[in-house]
């Protein structure tokens, strides 16, 4: 049988690992379009901060690794139709442009996402880049050794605009962040986007939000400035588009492939389109979200990996599914670690969910021990029957155990009380004698409770006027 | 209603605060026989290390911070009878040794626990050290100033003794530990255990396993030698006895209060002992292990307190209960963390269950991002159906971040293949793309599969033997 997977990165990689120890047996073809295969996107940041010395160091497996093990790399390979009907694809060796017509079995579609890049006026200027792909990097390095830049514009306060304003601020370039919304880090709550907010004006981020791109202005093609939509100047030589990014489905599209509501290619459980034998896994796809049981689109690095994994089982016979994901994403930006995991307050609302929360802040050590950082952490729990919803958590120290915590809590369906008595483990340099987490899930829990009585009595109340009316 | 306390350091001072916060209107009396109340017994060593620079920095709140919520503490009072059918105690003033009769409505005991002492020969000698309450502290102050020991001898290989081995190498004291056992960290699989042993071999510390304390020899009253029970003589101007603690019962016996199988006080899930309006709570009591569902006694602070919690709002006229523990346990030495959650493989097939396991090397961040660290992580299912049992990790990195991932998980009853499909947060500088959970969660559940595909296999073969046989 052959597998063909198109898309190298993160879900192509890992399907292909996964279905070659499933069936060493199959013929297995990875068609990537870049140049190099298996490397960590996340990563990228931080090779432009300098923190990571060398790129190559994300580059977690090369093509001849995989030839190792039978599995056939194509790099700069574009896929560029899918006969659903015959079962074949037409590739395109970017090298030299010829077309090849491929049969296939099996096909998984990993076509990742790729930025979103509004069509304004001057966006082809030099100096305006997006930060997705390691070839993306090529470009930012050229620009920053050869141009030097001294002022940076980043258009969308993202996860990756809030990394890059870090990584610029290492390299001492002064950073202007462009919000279209009127808050940064619309998935979280105002108040725990708040902090991030401040903190990023503390370290000379200059941020304007509710403003959107207008136009780039340049000279000698270059850029020099951008021009916000309420008539703002910002001057700048190196401006990035963060605005969000968006699934790579036209493949898919054209060959017949449904897409789901959110966009993306929409999957079963076993990672299967709706056209049979044809997989999907990564950024180009959707899943479920666990706690609304509703599609979501979630193209993180880590989901791509899990997907992968099972649809490379699938792919070659296996019979496993993906649950779906809880939204838990984490990102650091100067020196707040920030993260989330399940519905903010505000999402658990529209989704109609009645919702109890708290917010209270905690550390990572006995408050006695030395090198105790803080932080700030929301929980927040269905009123209803006290289940937990979501957390988010914001600030130094170890916020992403805090996080994960509560991710696996989730996973368990766990209400604040069973958390409350949750056996964490502690010793004075890794906790407080009560965990954060254990500390939150009690006042949430009592919340409930005086909710509740409160409630009691006012309906009691209202019995009682109409009695006596 | 007048609520007694016996017993004013963790459980004691947690249930008084509870118990206020839930009905203000109680009379609340607290009886101490140290001088000192709410202090985290937990801290000692790192004081002793010098880590944390003065002790009163453990000591959270003093009798006057409880007096301004109306709870009264009396330090340096001993109860020394309980008469449960006169709701009376007596207790000695240790100051003046004068005895009073005291009524109460209702009782918590959190008398405690001390540390086990042999009675040998030269026990009593000056240099004989044990560490469990902040009064033991005073005593190892004055040897470390007065004596500036050189060579110390742990008897004990647990965890208050792997700490004081830290604490003494950060003080230059050359350390001996011997364990009568026949290796460290019973409570670890073996596999778990040999990396900190080999990590204190490192350190210089000398480990003598097998043996125990025979005698104590001295010169002028004080130590200068040990003897183990198989002969060796071990100099040392410090000796600690560190071979584990007992809980303070003797009160509670003496009263007729029930005590459980494991030595301790008997409670329901309440913290009621069976004699009714007393209740216990923290080390001086027994809980239930919430995989085995068989008593357990957990002496630990963080149990002290969520005990305290639920037992000072029963003793209020609350509801609330505590559904025993995980056996969550993390502690340090040198550069080591090292943590267990639920049963080892060991105990978990002591107790019937069929065990699979894996153990693996792990990170705390992606492979490329600066300062990773590593550390070995076992984690054991029950083979029937995947459920998990436990997890140790030994090793630097965010060992504490995995055992908390674990006890939450046991918690939920989650098996490895919910785990396996876990939403953990991933950015580079926080963990690899798939938590070393999630890959150990999927290695045993392929390790499952393969099992059960191995033994149908064998019971097919078996079946074809007896049928041409």
């Amino acid at each position: 049988m052959r597998i063909i997977i198109i898309g190298g990165v993160a879900a192509g990689t890992k399907a292909a690992a996964k279905a070659h120890r499933v069936d060493p047996n199959n013929e297995i073809i990875i068609y990537q379009d870049e140049a190099e295969v298996s490397y960590s996107a996340c990563g990228l940041p931080y090779v432009i901060s300098g923190v990571i010395d060398d790129e190559k160091k994300i580059v977690i497996r090369q093509p001849e690794d995989f030839a190792k093990e039978g599995i056939k790399v194509f790099t700069r390979h574009r896929v560029t139709n899918i006969d659903t009907k015959r079962q074949q694809l037409t590739v395109r060796n970017l090298k030299n442009d010829a077309d090849e017509v491929v049969d296939y079995d099996r096909l998984i579609l990993a076509t990742g996402a790729c930025p979103i890049v509004p069509n304004v006026e001057g966006i082809t200027l030099e100096g305006v880049l997006t930060l997705r792909n390691i070839s993306d990097l090529g470009r930012f390095k050229t620009l920053l050794n050869m141009i030097q830049p001294k002022k940076a514009v980043i258009i969308g306060a993202g996860y990756i605009g809030l990394e890059l304003a870090e990584a610029f601020h290492e390299r001492s370039i002064k950073t202007t962040i462009v919000e279209k919304a009127a808050r940064i880090l619309p998935r979280f709550d105002p108040e725990m986007a708040q902090p991030v907010h401040d903190h990023l004006l503390e370290n000379q981020v200059e941020l304007i939000l509710g403003d959107g791109l207008a136009e780039l202005h340049g000279e000698n093609g270059r850029v020099i400035a951008i021009k916000t939509e309420s008539g703002k100047m910002i001057p700048g030589d190196l401006v990035v588009i963060a605005i969000g990014v968006k699934p790579n489905v036209e493949l898919a599209k054209a060959a017949g492939i449904e897409l789901g509501k959110t966009g993306a290619i929409a999957v079963d459980s076993r990672m299967e389109t709706r056209t049979p034998g044809i997989f999907a896994a990564g950024d180009c796809c959707e899943t479920i979200n666990r706690i609304t049981d509703k599609p979501i689109w979630m193209p993180l690095g880590d989901i791509a990996n899990l997907q992968g994994r099972v649809a490379g089982e699938n792919v070659a016979g296996g019979n496993v599914h993906f649950p779906g994901v809880f939204g838990t994403a984490i990102f650091k930006t100067f020196k707040l670690t920030v993260a989330i995991t399940g519905l903010s307050e505000q999402s658990a609302q529209k989704s109609g969910f009645e919702t109890v929360s708290i917010v209270m802040t905690g550390t990572d050590r006995a408050r006695y021990y030395p090198g105790r950082q803080e932080f700030s952490l929301k929980l927040i729990a269905d009123r209803k029957d006290g289940r937990l919803l979501g957390a988010q958590a914001v600030g130094s120290g170890n916020v992403d155990k805090m996080i994960d915590i509560v991710a696996t809590a989730l996973l368990g369906k766990l209400t604040c009380a069973d958390l409350e008595n949750a056996d964490l483990a502690y010793s004075p340099p890794f906790s407080p004698v009560l965990s954060t987490i254990i500390v939150a899930a009690g006042i949430l829990k009592s919340k409930m409770v005086a909710d509740s009585f409160y409630r009691m009595t006012e309906s009691f109340s209202g019995a009682s006027r109409s009695i006596s009316g």
